[in-house]
């Protein structure tokens, strides 16, 4: 499922507008109130504005209706240039505002926004002439959150008042329809229900905690990631999740990505300041550098099981989707540049086999992630590096005749890479896997081989994953399954249920047949109702039910409710054991 | 193998007057070295001094001839008692002495003692009479250290001149060729030789780097006590490695743990101030605290593998059983009073179990660490609570007839542990395993269950370990082996080597076979000498060597060289499978 996304400017143009009005209808409602900004976004706009009272649920219903009257009034949208000394003078007693004045280059042109003759908004535009223009826009405040001035948690927080707003009733609706369906398997709030995870405010965010259920199914997916690629012939290491700054000055992370890090002591006040790793390129290598290499020994392939720190924003948390730590498959292969080719195919192989076993290869799109020439200090190497890496990329990508989109900016600062990307349920996308060619850190770090030739040279390193981010990987499945996993990943895949007290010890005896061959097996003796025991199961989306009451006793059989089966009775345990093995080992989605 | 400790008080005082005679001569060799500190050790003794010039191996013997020739003079070690200001005034030019001196309390005795009329130092003593007693003492210098100045890294770094001394020449020879040994197993040395793990400096000390050799051991570990705690009914967590400082304000590590933990930011300066883990407890609580428990859910036991991080002095590393980061089997258990017993003995049958596969079983011992009443400031919770502890782990423990030491002072902070003791090659003690009663943390969480009477109570929790740490457990599992794995955990378990080229098809033939089935298999096709590469494969300890030539492809059958086995022609290949398969099924030392 995927939400609209509109690229129309003009209903941008009355998105933006509508935060103008919205501004206006809250400094009427609440005079005290101070603007900040307020942009159109995918499905409205937003507002930040400062005000000591929260603006609860409860009260959008008369902002709205505010907003509405201000519409009807049918007041001109003004534009007027002004001075930057005029526009200070204006906004003195609005501290952001004035903020932002003062940032703007001197020869800056600052325009204002006029909505009638009694509110004004700094603002570039552009606007409607009229506020008659809005009628017909369908609108509605959906959330106020809090989130800091200018993103920055040093900063205020300020109330940040979402709304969607569409041409018509009818796209709204259909909006919020979609939104509820998108709810219902969102993995922030069904993965917390299914007691697949939690977080803890005095832990922090971005930083889930992995219930008994949600680390069962990580565990499954870990062994799977680190056994296949043990048959593809990458060898795991296990390095340090920290090191020292100097290791980060050699890869370039310190100058290139330190924001992004968890640093831990002062530069200037300690004699060993450490960072935890954001990736695990550096740590990695370490192991190629143990030895001297020969290029009979390439390519050698390295994969980790990693955990990885990144210092994101509190306001940029999002469930198992964007967190502080997560653990990764991550890997890296030195090779020749003459096996560049099949090496980066046979990653590529990999990564579209885990999509498909896990069913998410349909919902993925790649993206070739190229540098951003006129950005070029987010980069290390020169262009003639770039051009050679962008190029192989582009050989190998069009040799394998890969469909992609180009996201100029997006490479890591070391080399391009290919994106595996991935919606979530409400539309917003990331990326799940990522592959990536280098030929710059082998030279920093001094990662040599000795060729045919007997010269000394520096390999090319791909950078990948297969599976990306265990967590992330787990959001995604949760919300392409709404829970109910495949057999295989599923935490229980079988609960055992008693019709009465009576048939307990024969349900016992099942349970214990059925883990004994290896099946993760629950069961559920309590002197309840059937029903209840059975509600209780199904929405923990548990794979499979048995009940047994007398007449399975007597017979020596099982009574089924499976999530794919019909209800059925008299059944042969070890023909249903045939079954779920079978379902089992072909992975079946 | 142990290594002998004296507990000889008259020996203690001949090696710490030693010490002084050592500082005697080094004064004299290097006139501007400036002492500071030098105890009696279990070997020997040490003594720290400031000095510029670097002293290597080579002037080892001029500094013994100096200290044989002080000796031979039979002066006398002359006792005086002075003023804090007389001895302010004679060690004026020693910063270090200055300090400690300005550190007494005023009415505390301050002790100089004479060594001749030319050399004096302060000590509290007790010292032999004369350096005549020390003639027949033999010693050997045999290394010199850095070590900071009261072991803090932020004080100046000093030369640690070790010493052997023993009170005859058989004993210090047999002291010598004991740690030859031990050297050769020293997992810090082999573990190199063998590529299980490296260090690098420019990531850190404490900081190993596990290479694919090592990475698979810890791997087949990890597995193993995965899978054998969750047929015992434990539920796998995972858990983040990091959280806010709130959270170990609650726990109290934040108070009590502080200095031995990593801090992320700084309390004064940021808004949110991150710790990593020393512990999982806290963080694994949460999956408790998820839901409300009744008593009908307890006992309820989590488990983990789990990284932590502690903040260990530079000096203090040392290979993998002594590091800044490692992963550890933890677990914690709640559960009622009643249950207690139970569940603390299954704990220890678990722990012994995890020993004995290991074959470590033999080298353990039990410590039943208590806390110390007279340093109160380390630990929480009030006497009662301690004394309650306490108690019932000493009935546990003798009903379980365990033999324990006591050590006083060793508990948490939050409670009494059983710990289980174990010695590296060196004869250095460390714990390897630990299992705790705690009756403090529960409250302090909130963590709660409603009893059957319908009152709400905490449980009491159990912290324990199976394992201990993977990082140290390979260390021992090396030095025990000396790197000669059991089956089951090498990292290779059969390597196939062809004798020509003619035979490498029919080689690479039996390496596939064997990994179909599962084995970790390598193999040897290049064109080298057989010896040769059976002196490689021996080397690195491969527990079977599979070596086939034209006659063994033209009988189909296999040659065998094993680490057990005798060496063996005409072997059916899946007769050797069953023996393989048995060997590793009954995980066979």
């Amino acid at each position: 499922m995927e939400l609209k996304k509109e690229n129309d400017s003009e209903l941008e143009k009355s998105r933006h507008s509508l935060a103008h009005i919205l501004a206006k209808a809250i400094v009427n409602l609440y005079p005290e109130a101070k603007l900040t900004i307020g942009p159109a976004i995918e499905d409205g706009f937003y507002y930040d504005i400062d005000l000591d009272h929260s603006i609860s649920a409860d009260e959008y219903d008369k902002i709205e209706k505010k907003m509405k009257e201000i519409i009807n009034k049918g007041e001109n949208f003004t534009r007027k240039v002004v001075s930057k000394e005029e526009a200070l003078k204006l906004f003195a007693d609005n501290p952001f505002k004035t903020e932002i004045i003062n940032e703007l280059d001197d020869n800056q042109e600052i325009s204002l926004y006029w909505t009638g003759d009694d509110f004004v908004d700094l603002c570039r535009g552009p606007h409607v002439e009229s506020a008659r223009q809005l009628q017909n826009m369908a609108y509605k405040i959906h959330s106020v959150n809090g989130a800091y001035w200018r993103g920055n948690e040093k900063n205020k927080m300020l109330q940040r008042v979402y709304c969607y707003a569409f041409k018509s009733k009818k796209e709204l609706s259909e909006h919020i329809s979609m939104l509820e369906e998108a709810r219902k398997r969102d993995h922030n709030k069904l993965g917390r229900e299914l007691e697949l995870f939690t977080t803890v405010d005095y832990i922090g965010q971005g930083l889930p905690i992995l219930l008994p259920r949600g680390a069962k199914v990580i565990q499954i997916l870990q062994r799977f990631v680190e056994d296949e690629e043990a048959k593809r012939g990458w060898l795991l290491t296990k390095t340090p999740f920290m090191a020292k700054s100097d290791l980060y000055k050699i890869s370039g992370h310190w100058d290139h990505y330190k924001e992004g890090m968890f640093v831990l002591g002062d530069e200037n006040k300690d004699k060993e300041v450490f960072a935890l790793r954001p990736m695990t390129c550096p740590f990695q290598y370490q192991a190629y550098l143990n030895k001297k290499r020969s290029y009979k020994d390439l390519p050698l392939r390295y994969d980790e099981t990693s955990t990885l720190f990144r210092n994101e924003a509190s306001g940029e948390m999002h469930g198992l989707i964007r967190v502080r730590q997560f653990t990764i498959s991550e890997g890296h292969l030195m090779c020749t540049p003459k096996q560049l080719e099949n090496e980066f195919k046979a990653c590529l192989e990999l990564a579209n086999f885990m999509l498909k076993t896990l069913g998410l290869y349909e919902d993925a799109t790649y993206r070739f992630s190229q540098w951003d020439e006129n950005n070029r200090e987010k980069y290390i190497g020169t262009k003639e590096q770039w051009d050679e890496a962008q190029q192989a990329m582009k050989t190998i990508l069009d040799d394998l005749k890969v469909e992609y989109t180009v996201g100029v900016g997006e490479a890591a600062f070391y080399g391009p890479k290919l994106d595996i990307q991935i919606k979530n349920v409400f539309g917003k996308e990331d990326t799940l896997i990522t592959i990536q060619i280098d030929q710059m850190l082998a030279e920093k770090f001094g990662m040599e081989y000795v060729d045919k030739d007997g010269t000394t040279k520096n390999p090319y390193i791909i950078h990948r994953t297969s599976i990306g981010c265990y967590e992330r990987t787990l959001a995604y499945l949760i919300e392409k399954y709404a829970g109910a996993f495949p057999l295989w990943l599923a935490p229980e895949q079988v609960k055992v249920l008693s019709l009465t007290e009576r048939n307990n010890d024969y349900a016992h005896s099942i349970k214990n047949k059925l883990e004994n061959i290896g099946f993760r097996v629950e069961e559920d003796l309590r002197n309840e109702k059937i029903g209840y025991k059975i509600r209780e199961a199904m929405s923990m989306k548990i794979p499979y039910l048995i009940i047994v009451g007398d007449e399975e006793e007597k017979t020596n059989t099982i009574s089924i409710r499976g999530r794919g089966y019909e209800n059925k009775s008299g059944l042969n345990l070890s023909d249903f054991i045939d079954r779920l093995q079978n379902e089992i080992n072909t992975r079946k989605i």
